[in-house]
This record gives C-alpha cells, sequence and structure tokens, in this order.
C-alpha cells in the first residue's frame, strides 16, 4: 500500500469543475473525485504556505508547532509525518515543494549535523528527497534548491544564468521581445518555456520517475506542484485557453470598503490588494491563473493515465489538495492571507483504494475537515499508532468508509502578520498580529488581537460581504464563538512526550514503585497492598507520640 | 562571575525567618536575604516537583514546555539554561536534583545517542552532571541516579542493598529497632544517618567540591536540595529541636468543607488529604519537616561561610529558591499540589554581586515573580542575549538593580492532574484535567477545566478560605481574570526560531529578495526601487490588453 499525495499551491476550490466551477473545466480532477471522497468544508490551518504546509507536515495546528510564517523555520524536535512513517516502516519522499526552513539554531544546539542522513531529513521537515523545488528559483534566494530544474531545462537547450528565471519566468512579447513574468501586465503572454517542459510537466514526470524506482517498501510520496501560485505566467496554449470573458465577477462589494474593520482597511491598502482589486489586474491574471489549473489537470490526466495501466490505483491512497486560495481581488484583496473561503478553504479529495470505501466512491463529505487530518489519516492507512497526544488532526477514515463518527464541529485557522507592512500601519506590535478564525460550518468568527473580532453567517451571506462583528443583535454569537476559541486555546498541544496509554498506566499505579506518600503506620500501608522495606525487622506500632 | 542557584524541594515560603516565620529560625537563609533582594510574592509555574522544574529550567510555562507532570519527559529541542548558557561560555552544572526525564523517543528520531556528549546533556535538560540524585533513591526507581550518595554512604561503612533507603530514610525506634521513614508516624525519631552525612550535608559537601574545581571559566552551579521533602525523617539532633507546640495551627475552615468545589471535594478525599488533615499526623511530620529546614540552614551557613572566606561572594551571584510548598495539612490537603499560597507561592531570595545591587541589599520587592525569571535573569548576568521569542520570563535585572520598570501585573501557574486518582473520581477525561492559577496581587482566580472557577481575596481573605467562584457578586472579577487567562492562553509560545529582530528584519525587506508580487509594470516596480532581471532587454509598457 501507498501514498501518493498531491498538493497543488495557491489554487483555490472553487476553481474546480467538481466543486461546481463552471468558469473553468478539470475533468481530471473531477475524476478523481468520482473515484474518491471530496470534501467540500476543507480547511487549512494557516492561509499562507509554510505554516499551512508545516501543518500538513506534523498533523499539528501553527499554535503548536511554531512556525508560523514563510520562512520562520520549523523547531527542530517537531514530530513531522516523515519520521512517523519511517517508524511504521514506510518511505516518506518529496517531489516538489515544501516552503520549509531549517531550524539551524535548533540543529546546532542538539549536535545534528545538517549533511547527516537524519540532519538532511530534519532539514526537510522528515522528507526524504526526491526533488526539492519551492519555485521562484530566483539564484540570490537562501536555500535555493533550483538544481533539478535549471538542470533539466540547460539540458534541454535552455539555458542562462538563471534557466527558471529566463525561461519559465519569461513571457515573449508580440514582437517576439521578452517580458518578465514578475509584471502582471504580462499575464496574457505565453511563457518562453514550452508546456512539454514547465515546472508542472517537469514534476510530474519526475513524480511518475519515482513511483517507477519504488520497489516493495512502501512509500509516500508527496508530489508538491507550485502552481498556480505566482508569478502568473503560463506556457502554450494555456497562456491563451480563457480570457476575460471567462473570469466570474469578483466577490467584493462597495459596502465592505465603507464599513470596514481597521485590520481590512489596512489589508486593503496593501500594495498588493489594490492591485489586484482593479480590473484590468484581474482580468489579466485570473484567465491565466485558471490556464495554469487547466495545465495542472491536464498533467494530473497523464499521472492518473500512469496510475491506471500500471496499477496503482490497486494500492495506492491518491490524495489531492491545496495549501491555501488565492483572493484575487475578492474583497478588494489580493493574494492568500486571510480566512475568507476564497483563501482559507480548499479542495480535498481523497481515493481511498480500500475496499470498505467502495461505498463512498464518488461521494461527497460535509463535515469539517482540516489539513492537520491527513497525516493521521496517512500514518493510519499504512497501519501506524494513532498518537492523538502529538497529532492535533484525526484520520479521515470513518468519513472515507462511511462509518458513522461523532466528527468535530469547528474548524480552526491561524495567521501572523507580524511581518507584513499592515501591522506597523495599525501599530501593532510583532508579538500581538495574530489572526485565529473559528468556523463552524455556518458562523466564521475571526479573532483580530487588539481590536473587535470579524463575524460573517454563511448561511444567509454566503459571500462574506457582511461583517457582523460590532453588530449588537449578534454579539451571543460573537460570544459562543469567542467562548470555543478559548477553549481551543487552553487544549494541551505541547504534552507530546506521553501517550494517553502512558498516562493511564500512571493513574493506575498512582505513584512510581518504592516511593508511599502519606502512610501514617505499617496497618495504612498493608492495606494498600504495599510493603516496608525488606531490612526493617522489626516494625513495631503505636508510637503515634514518638 | 558565576552563579550559585541554590534550591530546595517542597519548602514553604512561610517557614523561613526573613519571611516573618516565627515558630522556625533560619538565620543563615536570613543572612542571604539580608544581603540580597527578597522577593515576597514569588510563584512557581507549577506547584509540583517536574513541571515547576522544567519551567525553571527553560524559563518557560508549562503549556509551552510540555512536561505537565512528573515523569513527563522534557520533549527533545526544548531549549534549556544550559543550553543558552553554553552559548555564552557558561558551564552550567548540576549538584542534585531535576526531576528530569530525558525524550527517548524524540532523541531516537533526531538520531541522538544518549551516551555522547551532547545526547548526556539533553537527557539532564541541559545539565552537566558533578552529582544527580533526585531523592527516594529506591533501588527499583527508572532512571536511578544514586551511585553517588550510595557510594558516599558506603564508604563510610553504611552499607546495605540500598543504603539510602536503609540510613537516610530508616528512623532509630525507642528500643534500638529500626522504623521506616516512609511511616509518618516514625517522623519523629532520629534517621540512621548521622547529620554529618544526610542528603543535605552531603550535597553542601558537593556543591563546595565542584566550586572549588572550577577555574577561570564561568559557571552556573545548580545545587539542588532534596530536603525539606518527604520522607520526612531527619538525623539527630533535627528530628527533635521542635515539637509539635512549635507548629502554627494548620490553616483551614470547616467552611471549606462545608462549601467546597467538586474539585476540591475529590482532593480533601484523596488518601494523603485525609492523612494530613489529621492532627496526630501534623503535629508528627511538622516538626521534622522544620527540623529539617533548620538542618538545611546549618548547612547553607557552611555553604556561606565557605563563599565569604574564598571571597566568592564577590563574583558569585547566589539564588536560593524552593520549587513548590507543602501544604501540610492547610486547606484539609496534603503534598503540594493545587495553588494555594502553601505550595505555588516560594521563598526566592537573590544576592546580585553587581555593585548596581548595592542600593537594592536587604531590600523586599512585592512584584509579581515568576519562577521562569530566573533563567532570563542568569542569562542576563553572564552577558548573553534576551530571546524573547524563547523565554516567557523577564530578567530581574530592573528589579535587582532598582531601576523603575513597569513590571507584570499577573502570574500564572498550571496543574495537571490527569495522573491522580481524583481525575478519575470526578469523572475528568486525562486530557481535561486542566487547573490554571491567574493571580494579579490580590484575586487568585484558578480556572477548573470542566467546572466552575474558584477565586480568592487575599486582601479581605490571606488564608485563602472562602472561594468566591461562585459568589454572584464577584462575577467581575471573575471575568475580567477569565480574560487575562484567555489573552495569556493566545500568547505565541511556540514561534521559538525567530528572534524579535528576525521578524522586524523581515518587516523591512517586505519580501525576501528576487520576489516581487502584484506589481502592473515596470513603473510601479522601478517606484519600489526594484529592477527586471537583466536578461529581459526590452520591456515594453501599456500592453494590458495582452
Amino acid at each position: 500500500m501507498n501514498v501518493l499525495w498531491i498538493m497543488a499551491d495557491q489554487l483555490r476550490w472553487d476553481y474546480l469543475g467538481c466543486y461546481g466551477a463552471r468558469h473553468i473545466k478539470t475533468p481530471n480532477i473531477d475524476r478523481l473525485a468520482s473515484m474518491g471522497v471530496r470534501f467540500n468544508r476543507a480547511y487549512v490551518q494557516s492561509p499562507i504556505c509554510g505554516p499551512s504546509r508545516m501543518s500538513y507536515y506534523t498533523g499539528r495546528y501553527v499554535r503548536s508547532h511554531g512556525s508560523t510564517w514563510n520562512g520562520f523555520p520549523l523547531r527542530v524536535g517537531e514530530p513531522t509525518i516523515g519520521e512517523h512513517l519511517r517508524e511504521t516502516g514506510v518511505r516518506c519522499a518529496l517531489v516538489g515543494k515544501t516552503h520549509m526552513i531549517p531550524d539551524r539554531e535548533g540543529m546546532s544546539r542538539l549536535g545534528i549535523d545538517p549533511e547527516s542522513v537524519i540532519g538532511a531529513l530534519v532539514g526537510e521537515c522528515g522528507f526524504e528527497v526526491f526533488v526539492r523545488d519551492d519555485g521562484t528559483n530566483h539564484s540570490d534566494y537562501p536555500g535555493r534548491h533550483a538544481e533539478d530544474y535549471d538542470t533539466y531545462l540547460r539540458a534541454r537547450g535552455m539555458d542562462g544564468d538563471n534557466p527558471w528565471e529566463e525561461w519559465a519566468n519569461t513571457a515573449v512579447g508580440p514582437d517576439g521581445e521578452f517580458r518578465s513574468g514578475w509584471l502582471l501586465e504580462n499575464a496574457g503572454l505565453p511563457a518562453r518555456v514550452p508546456k512539454d517542459h514547465s515546472e508542472t510537466a517537469w514534476l510530474t514526470t519526475r513524480g511518475i520517475e519515482f513511483i517507477e524506482q519504488q520497489g516493495e517498501t512502501p512509500w509516500l510520496c508527496h508530489l508538491s506542484y507550485i502552481k498556480p501560485h505566482w508569478p502568473y505566467l503560463a506556457p502554450a496554449p494555456y497562456h491563451s485557453i480563457y480570457s476575460a470573458s471567462d473570469v466570474p465577477p469578483p466577490n467584493r462589494s462597495d459596502s465592505e470598503k465603507r464599513s470596514c474593520h481597521p485590520l481590512m482597511r489596512a489589508w486593503m491598502d496593501m500594495r498588493v490588494s489594490k492591485s489586484f482589486s482593479r480590473d484590468e489586474v484581474r482580468n489579466a491574471v485570473a484567465p491565466t491563473y485558471m490556464g495554469l489549473i487547466s495545465e495542472l489537470d491536464d498533467q494530473l490526466g497523464r499521472l492518473f493515465d500512469y496510475l491506471e495501466v500500471t496499477g496503482r490505483f490497486n494500492d495506492t491512497m491518491v490524495v489531492f489538495c491545496s495549501d491555501h486560495g488565492d483572493n484575487l481581488g475578492d474583497h478588494w484583496i489580493g493574494e492568500k492571507d486571510l480566512f475568507y473561503d476564497c483563501s482559507a478553504r480548499v479542495p480535498l479529495i481523497v481515493f481511498d483504494p480500500r475496499k470498505e470505501a467502495d461505498t463512498s466512491r464518488g461521494s461527497v463529505s460535509e463535515q469539517l475537515v482540516e489539513a492537520i487530518d491527513l497525516a493521521p489519516t496517512f500514518l493510519e492507512f499504512f497501519g501506524g499508532p494513532e498518537k492523538p497526544h502529538i497529532f492535533e488532526g484525526r484520520s479521515l477514515k470513518p468519513l472515507l468508509h462511511d462509518v458513522d463518527t461523532e466528527w468535530r464541529g469547528f474548524v480552526f485557522s491561524e495567521y501572523d502578520y507580524a511581518t507584513r507592512e499592515s501591522r506597523r500601519e495599525i501599530g501593532v506590535d510583532q508579538r500581538d498580529a495574530r489572526l485565529v478564525m473559528v468556523f463552524d460550518g455556518r458562523w466564521k468568527y475571526i479573532h483580530v488581537e487588539g481590536f473587535r473580532p470579524m463575524l460573517f453567517d454563511l448561511a444567509s451571506d454566503p459571500g462574506e460581504l457582511i461583517d457582523l462583528g460590532e453588530d449588537p443583535e449578534h454579539a451571543g454569537q460573537v460570544n459562543r464563538l469567542k467562548e470555543i476559541h478559548f477553549c481551543w486555546a487552553r487544549e494541551h498541544h505541547a504534552r507530546i512526550t506521553c501517550s494517553p496509554d502512558m498516562v493511564e498506566a500512571m493513574t493506575d499505579d498512582v505513584e512510581p514503585p518504592g516511593i508511599m506518600i502519606g502512610y501514617w503506620n505499617q496497618d495504612e500501608l498493608e492495606k494498600d497492598g504495599y510493603t516496608v522495606p525488606g531490612h526493617i525487622k522489626t516494625p513495631s506500632r503505636g508510637n503515634s507520640d514518638q
């Protein structure tokens, strides 16, 4: 049994056919959905690459693993899915992106050599690296991992100081001139790289190569795509299969601007938000974003055909998800960030090859699912232990096998905007730039440290256009959700060295062996089944006044 | 410059002369207080050995280091004061007790050999071991560290299967017979071991030996005594210098029993609580407890004389503290546990040899101080960095140097009773056996997960005999303190890999080098000081419809 865990980067759930999109076709992702369970209410633990992924890779909330922003190293000793799987005899390999930054200070404190076998795994958050590529392979990026794709391009005659920048991130203009993929006005132009050698095509090929090389040892392959994340540039023909007229209208209202929260005002005021709020930007970018998704879908078709032909669908769990969405000008903001459904809600499809999953094939689960559920799902799939003292997510198995179960009532997501300029704009200390989302399936509550909370009712306002956070009529909801936030914040989340079994055993034992507390005399001691140490030959009693 | 950090085990603050006790004399501890600052409102992070010490040794709350109970290993990678000091070129050595249990699973995950130099340090929570002895040296204790004291006793003719048990924990009865130190009825009898070779005397000697062996390298010596922790047995003459008539009346009221909280009822119902609630027990145990304190004080006199004679008081910070108190039947409970002042409040005296401390010598600080303040105090003393992203305590320097400063308004302490039988008695899940104390100098609020909180007003009720937790007139106080608890629970406490300077630098940089997000065209890019990649020779503009 194996797991192929596919992740897209910055992919919105509502840009997939199986999630109801009519403006884009994704037949291959839809095909996977028809074979498995499509989770319709899956949320990431942070709507930003690094922290979201660290939650996926540890099965733990951001408040617990502590890597709260891109580039914040994952602390050494934070257990990862790779470590859990290896204990169970499973290889856990990476093909693509993780956004992991090693905790070099912590490793040095523990004497872990980054060049050693274990050091390399720790530095890659538990993954054995088949390919590591975080995208945006500019040559001065710290910890750059672009060798593989660069070499690949060069071998095909696509040379230069930085082949990625010069081919994948450079477009060809109408007069044959080169244009930078960093400039949004160029989004509608084709990339210099031909589609067969784009990052998406290349990673698919590398994923297939990994699978082909595997023997008897069970494996998990994290095939982690870089797209449709910016730079928004697609190779022909994907640069032109959609146009501005295919793009749905942005989800935003004038009232959002008028009545908005200080944090939202600062966010709308960021350059990237203002940029994506312009129609010309959205109309240039969104078609290419959609083209990149179609390209990914086509490549997944190639991958799924390969799995089909080689019989891998019989023994391989195939998971498709995203690390977060893309606001694309909805709510007058750009990028990912914050907790609107366009960013914090993600596609999640799980194909489970086990017979027990036959009754759920092609079904849709409306349960509240979190990114942290995948790690325990994988460990369970491979027959590993439960580890509820480490994992804060839970195995999706009952949902995949259509078994009645008490499921959770709330999902949580976090956001640390300490490094954002908007933090300074509203005068918040870097320790306090904390947002927490609590969502119960209807009410989305957002705790904003130092400010009033936000509240959206997705039943009456599915577009999340009306912030009820200061509406006195909703004070009850605010208080209810605040209590749930508090409840969650109080939970054990660092007590990771003692399993529930160990705790129960210690409760049974009362005290460690040899320790006897609070006994007055031998009668009391013997009543509890203890004996005094053997060298005491002549115990006497009743001398209580001594 | 060096630090001698003395810790007593289970020592109440109100059993010291300098803290106002009239029933016991502690001239040597009082002498230290007259040379330094006596902190009158010092609280431990958990009123139980293991978690309290792990907070002392990491400078972090229990919710953060996760070692919530005795025997719960300290997770590998949790940074310790020993590691911080070594980075600053300081030796950090242990003479005595830590209650540390290594995280063997975590170490194995990271490939850390417990026998290696670093592995040994990690396994001893960062201390270089000169002597490790946790007391209660029964031979079947896991991870027993009794070799040193056993060897010491044997070399002086005190032999047997378990010299500690047979000499230090065995009393001699009126007819010369042996009596077990585990039985409280024997507390008034002298231990077999003579006072010059008791655990307290021996550890003092070993501490002096450590100091004598030091050269030029600055050092911190954690001289961590085992007493006056149970077993309550003292060598002559300390077994008899106090009697029942010297013991103050217990601090408890009948009304406590009548109106008490379900948790308190379960606690009072524990065998050890019922035992210590009996007058015969208290009258037998407390005089010996006091004798053990006097013995400790005498030994500290010997130690301080040594420091005086060798001039060490000129270059050595000397700290005296305790890991928690002892309820001794107050409030109808025994042992440590819970957050009454007899348990959660501790003595803390800091002698700072620096000239800047001259104005504060002999003074008393009423500021709210926490055990986690010591680690950053030590690091600062040795000129190390601040590390506020790791430490949750803060350096006491401004209080020691009598400098005006904004100090904290609240102390927090935690208690995980998952392994206590009382947890099962009140039907609480092991994940939810959580108590948190918030104390603001007057109001002591105790969050009891799953039950109503407790509240004490120490201004009108210094004995903490009246629980106002369900008094409607105090609902406002309860809510105020609950908010503070929530505020504290929300704080970053796992974000330990990024210093504030790193966060500010990232905020300055906006994005990592080479990444340019959300720019429409070259004009916008250049306005922000960016340039497009050099290989793009002929950028054109205004083709927004492409």
